[in-house]
């Protein structure tokens, strides 16, 4: 091999860097493991786990999950029956249109709404009209862990009859007020409370909870084994919850941090044409952090990043529609989403950065 | 509370118990995953658990799975388009019926073969006749970690055009010779090699087991972050492939372990009614032991176990066609089976057994 120059350029700063609990902090709860012996199937740290992430969003009722598609898919097939269409945003990442297939659903993809990210009551009324055939069910999703509205949503399903679930992926940390509409989350190791792969639903609906619970072990109820609902294997380990305890015990400092740093970009970006999201910061953080570029700026600003060596993602693509798997699905018109899309580019967020890298980061824009 | 007298009688022999890697075996792995920060997605333990694996079943492409329901699901999904029939056996354990659903297919239930306890390509061929559809695939389960008959199976498929997948569970360690027709194997905690949660598909074919691997996250090809087939996130953490990685290294002496379990009970066992399963022991290992009970002491024996506080169990139940929410699917007639479930029983299995437990059992058996 020929020997390298020293490149004296400064590192690349990372998009972003996933830091889960360590050995040493998951060690006490792999050492309940080791004296339970139980593994899996809703063992000791699984229903510890469960509990404590229901407290964590008001009390809800917790369901875990294999992973967050998985958690969609369940509360769709306990929501509405399979063939019909479901509507939902074509701006979201792409685990929520698998989703809807594996739930026996045809998705229909509607715009968000450009201020919020968000696909709205309004939209999805308006679009009843020209779907061809039966809706079974609306997908909302939360806009890069933004709060979704459900009294907005509840009012919806009370009107139109047609059920609701939320796709809530990456708001953990920004749900209160659930009601009788399924949320699902996301544990996945990127997440604010990550655990590598996991997720959960939470609803106020005890009795569909339970049914959604049984769905993750083969439909079993109670101890019987005998399978009384059509459903799977979607349960996590019990190192899995052992990770989610450990990542619990720590979330509070990582929510701070998350905070600081938010507002560490806040600061530097006031003034700038480039926006946040509608309450990042102040109302709720997640693990990402996206800024809405102007169109007139955006190929310049992409090349500013590339040159300085900061890395960024458009964490959602440029719409579920763009995705060759998902080319030929029903659609309402998209322009406004094929506008808004592109210039929705996260940036990088993670603990590792200094204040030096957030002014690289942050003088690029403008 | 009244004073409980104390009870002389022994302690329940318990029909399993894990045990899975401690702490301390997993701790250099988790170190590991605290250097690299990947956590999930293809991560450093996830590529050498899934060599390790390949290697241990004769140098087998690999695709690691959340469970082993859902590698039943991704095989059948990459052999097959959804809406035909999957023949299957009704003796098996019922997450192969969800599996089957799950793929979009409807299960067609069918007897197993008495001796082997196992569908045969004679079986299936003289089915084809009556299934009121069109036949799109075959599930082949594995009887309780029996090996099964890839080369009768790949001349069934090069007869017929039906493309087979099979389901061998609990078969991890009684593989060889795997062809062009995936192997589904679960990595349950209960399982001889047990991460928890997880599963593996085997297969000779690199662009089928490539395609696989897209599936579990996405559909992603490559490095690209777009969709190019109907997928869905049925990843392992890198926590779980921790878990495997310990657990391959303790294998050699687990399965001396059960080989030594398998040779105590057989000589007990020795000119008595009940039957073990044929090969096991001599040919394979696995990590629950089935006897097939006569009929006609069938109540008297599991009487005696009851009394004697020996835990058994029906590890597959009375079949697929029992289960409330399978009673409904197609079938051919399963009186073979009907007579043949109730006699499969599962006895104490695990490390814990002393060779006083072992005589307790099995005097409990005529």
């Amino acid at each position: 091999m020929p020997i390298q120059e020293r490149d004296a350029s400064p590192a690349t700063i990372k998009v972003l860097r996933p830091k889960l609990p360590t050995s040493a902090e998951l060690l006490p709860y792999l050492e309940r493991i080791d004296s339970a012996r139980t593994y899996s199937n809703y063992g000791p740290l699984n229903g510890e786990f469960a509990r404590r992430l229901g407290d964590l969003v008001g009390g809800s009722h917790t369901t875990l999950t294999s992973n967050g598609t998985t958690a969609i898919e369940l509360a769709l097939r306990l929501r509405c029956e399979q063939g019909g269409h479901c509507l939902m945003p074509a701006f979201t990442f792409i685990a929520s249109a698998h989703a809807v297939c594996n739930a026996g659903l045809t998705p229909y993809l509607l715009e968000a709404n450009p201020d919020t990210l968000a696909l709205t009551p309004e939209i999805a009324t308006a679009a009843l009209k020209s779907v061809p055939g039966p809706v079974a069910a609306v997908l909302v999703v939360s806009a890069f862990g933004a709060p979704p509205d459900f009294v907005a949503w509840a009012d919806f399903e009370a009107r139109h009859g047609i059920p609701v679930v939320f796709d809530a992926a990456a708001a953990l940390t920004s749900l209160s007020g659930i009601g009788q509409q399924p949320v699902c989350v996301s544990l996945h190791a990127t997440k604010t409370l990550g655990i590598g792969e996991g997720g959960a639903i939470f609803c106020a609906d005890q009795a569909l909870m339970e049914r959604a619970t049984a769905m993750t072990g083969f439909g079993f109820a109670g101890q019987e084994r005998l399978s009384s609902l059509r459903a799977g294997n979607y349960r996590i380990s019990e190192y899995a919850a052992a990770v989610g305890l450990a990542a619990l015990d720590g979330l509070p400092a990582r929510l701070q941090e998350m905070r600081d740093l938010t507002a560490a970009y806040a600061s530097r970006l006031e003034g700038k044409a480039v926006q946040l999201q509608r309450g990042v910061g102040t109302d709720w953080v997640t693990m990402t952090l996206n800024v809405m570029v102007p169109a007139a700026d955006l190929a310049a600003t992409l090349a500013r990043l590339d040159d300085a060596k900061v890395e960024w993602r458009r964490w959602w693509g440029l719409g579920c529609h763009r995705h060759p798997a998902f080319k030929d699905v029903p659609r309402s018109d998209l322009s406004a989403t094929d506008a808004l899309a592109p210039r929705v580019i996260g940036l990088p967020f993670h603990a590792d950065l200094s204040a030096g890298d957030l002014d690289r980061v942050t003088g690029c824009l403008q």
